[in-house]
């Protein structure tokens, strides 16, 4: 037999996705200055939709996109849970590839695609359907909720970055809620347990006043480009090993349990190759795929340009070269302190004939929750209860440069979204798919149930 | 007392300047299509100057701009003497920077300014008018001579490249003489006895079918970067030393009298740092500048791009990057034969995960004149009677893709131009030297002259 709250997904759903394609139809391009009146006209939709449910809602302005704060009914003596989510999206470029319009919510084969349905208005959605499912079936919401929902998460989250600096107290909650990632695989519970952290940086060679005539000058000038890949080579080996001193030193293996439960994930090596478009893998093969991924650091250079590079030959000695470098960071690495290794090993890789410079441009630190925490044994339990089967405690490759300052006044960041891995998200066709959608409501309703309930 | 030809060249000055500036004053900038009847133009003014000496000329029609072939009066029993220059030049930009206009020739300072002073017009010139200088004071020329003037040399010698490829014949003679290099300081005449040959390479590495993000990625997908500075890292390490198997097999040292005649120029090491802009020099350490400029080969990288290159950053783990390379050959090195080895290098270095592309797009084969040819030892004593010195043997690093060519049937060919190290070639305010006219006159007259002489 249905629960109360299956029973409302289940009679509401045409409502539900009437809503939501409201929601989705309004272009919330938070890139594009035209769409400033669309951020704001979203950012109010949402809002209209949590006072309904009873919340004050508050809109912090930001020098960009404003920030929607919304502190549901007080419910004196329970927990608080603050959710996070976005209603700004990505452009919809190349919009020809689109088989139905990015704004036109469509339903196909079960799926309801437009632009931000996974990314991230489908999933804020899903959660706050699950409040009013819970208003609808027990006349009031069993703990506090709070509500950050950010306009610039496609831009760099700049104002909330602002906000939270200056007012750590608004994270102040036993759990945050971050709906805006996927599980697994159909079917398979998974949260994101840690995420990597960042530095950008950018490394400048200059070596020559000028370029150089490389008959006049070759074998005696230093040429920039060379000195780059030196260095760099110095920085990185063949091996995949980062050679920065000290950069290891904080990073640890994964837990036994979080080996085993990866190992059991629908996830081969095989597949992740054929995704990622290559032929074969590289990095530090002592380690599995996943784990390389997800738990060890790496140093990647993203752009690099250097002497003539336009149609023909030019026999030039480059004077000077740049490489666009980042590192990722694993849990108990510290952004500033890694930039200064960063910056150290440079320093010290760099020939005496060169004027090496690096920038470091911005840092993130990486996120971890910790598996034992209350609200992840209530999630896992709501899990259990909806998809029979409990969490497998993943971790995500990527950054989240929000996340750390969510968690400054809580222990438990749960990344728990209800997305797929095949969402298409930033690409056209995104979709959710509705029985995820569904089945979240039931889950979040579950887990706000339980947050109240279980000791 | 001044010899005949000094005596012609003092008493001619005026009128050579006169008529050399009427040369000077056409725009025959062979890069600019709009300048096509100019570099017509400039060829028949110096086709008409050897007609008055008495030769036969020719206008060979190539794809671009014309070639003139002159065979001057027949001398019987007399050696044949095979002259090379070129009427075209380098665009003059950037104008602005010109003390008096490019194309109105103007003296300062002892120095004729314009563009085509030194390079190349002004040198042809002074070759003729010695010829001139001869036919004046002898009533004929002493030996056969054979001139080729292209208009294609600043655009890369495509026409005559053809040409004596198809007809090597032409270049039957005892000994060529290329009027279109400088001597190593003013009063210290040299000769170019080596120029470099030269491999025109790309490498392109593609290590996925699209860029991915790094973040998701990141640990175990290829950065074809990376893979880029690793396989460049395999070919030439920071020791300065080409690590392609089979390179260095046919390098030779330079013998101790080219080195001891090097040791002795008025060229610096610190001189050469300042010239060059850098902070410091690098490369095969174990041997002197001038030596690993003149005498070594060299790998350098003259341009390279991948990933994202834009303003801020990009996480992308790039999937295509791309070095445009090349390789200076030194005497014995075959093009052909480097440019396998180079590529059988790449291969052997690329790393299976990657595909690895490397396209050849031309060689240039090293030139090496003998130092012990009757035509080297004519020219030797003709310095030292006009100039009070011998020749320093020197090299060029650079390399003159003519110029294996033009050796095709002939041992010495002599690349023994005017010109001084400051001339400024393809920069603003070109000038030649107006002494070195008028002592390259006698120079070049006495050479003629002791070519039929000397024995």
């Amino acid at each position: 037999m249905a629960t109360p709250l299956a029973a409302f997904a289940e009679r509401e759903r045409l409502h539900l996705l009437a809503d939501l394609s409201d929601w989705l139809r309004i272009p919330s391009i938070s890139t594009q200055p035209e769409h400033a009146a669309d951020c704001r006209k979203a950012a109010a939709w949402i809002g209209a939709r949590l006072q309904r449910l009873g919340f004050r809602v508050e809109t912090i302005e930001t020098g960009g996109h404003p920030i929607l704060w919304a502190v549901g009914p007080e419910v004196p003596g329970a927990p608080t849970v603050l959710c996070y989510g976005h209603y700004d999206v990505q452009p919809p470029d190349p919009v020809g590839e689109w088989i139905s319009p990015p704004f036109e919510p469509t339903v196909r084969d079960g799926n309801l695609y437009a632009r931000g349905t996974a990314d991230d208005k489908g999933q804020v959605f899903t959660a706050v359907a699950a409040l009013e499912a819970l208003k609808a079936t027990r006349g009031s919401l069993p703990v506090n909720v709070h509500y950050l929902i950010e306009g610039e998460e496609e831009t760099g989250s700049k104002g909330l970055t602002e906000l939270l600096t200056r007012e750590p107290e608004r994270t102040r909650a036993e759990a945050v809620l971050v709906t805006d990632t996927n599980i697994v695989a159909p079917g398979r519970p998974s949260v994101d347990a840690a995420l990597r952290g960042m530095i950008h940086a950018e490394i400048h060679v200059r070596t020559l006043k000028a370029d150089l005539h490389s008959g006049i000058y070759g074998g005696a000038a230093p040429n920039a480009i060379e000195t780059l890949w030196h260095l760099l080579e110095k920085l990185k080996g063949d091996d995949g090993r980062i050679r920065i001193p000290g950069l290891y030193d904080k990073v640890k293996r994964p837990t036994a349990a979080e080996l085993k439960a990866w190992r059991s994930l629908p996830i081969r090596e095989k597949g992740f190759k054929e995704e990622a478009g290559a032929k074969g893998l590289n990095g530090e093969r002592k380690f599995g795929f996943l784990e390389r991924v997800w738990s060890r650091p790496t140093f990647e250079v993203h752009g690099i340009v250097g002497g003539y590079t336009g149609p023909g030959s030019k026999t030039v000695i480059p004077a000077e070269a740049t490489a666009k470098v980042s590192l990722r960071l694993v849990p108990d690495q510290k952004g500033k302190e890694i930039a200064a290794l960063l910056v150290k090993a440079v320093k010290a890789a760099a020939p005496r004939y060169a004027d090496v410079k690096v920038t470091v441009y911005a840092t993130v630190d990486p996120a971890q929750t910790k598996l034992d925490s209350r609200a992840y044994r209530v999630l896992d339990r709501a899990y259990r209860e909806v998809y029979k089967r409990g969490i497998a405690p993943i971790r995500s490759g990527g950054s989240i440069p929000i996340v750390p300052l969510l968690q400054q006044r809580s222990e438990a960041v749960l990344l728990c979204g209800v997305g797929l891995p095949d969402d298409r998200l930033h690409a056209p066709n995104e979709k959710l798919t509705l029985e995820q959608i569904w089945k979240g409501i039931v889950l979040f309703g579950r887990f706000f149930e339980l947050m109240a309930e279980d000791k």
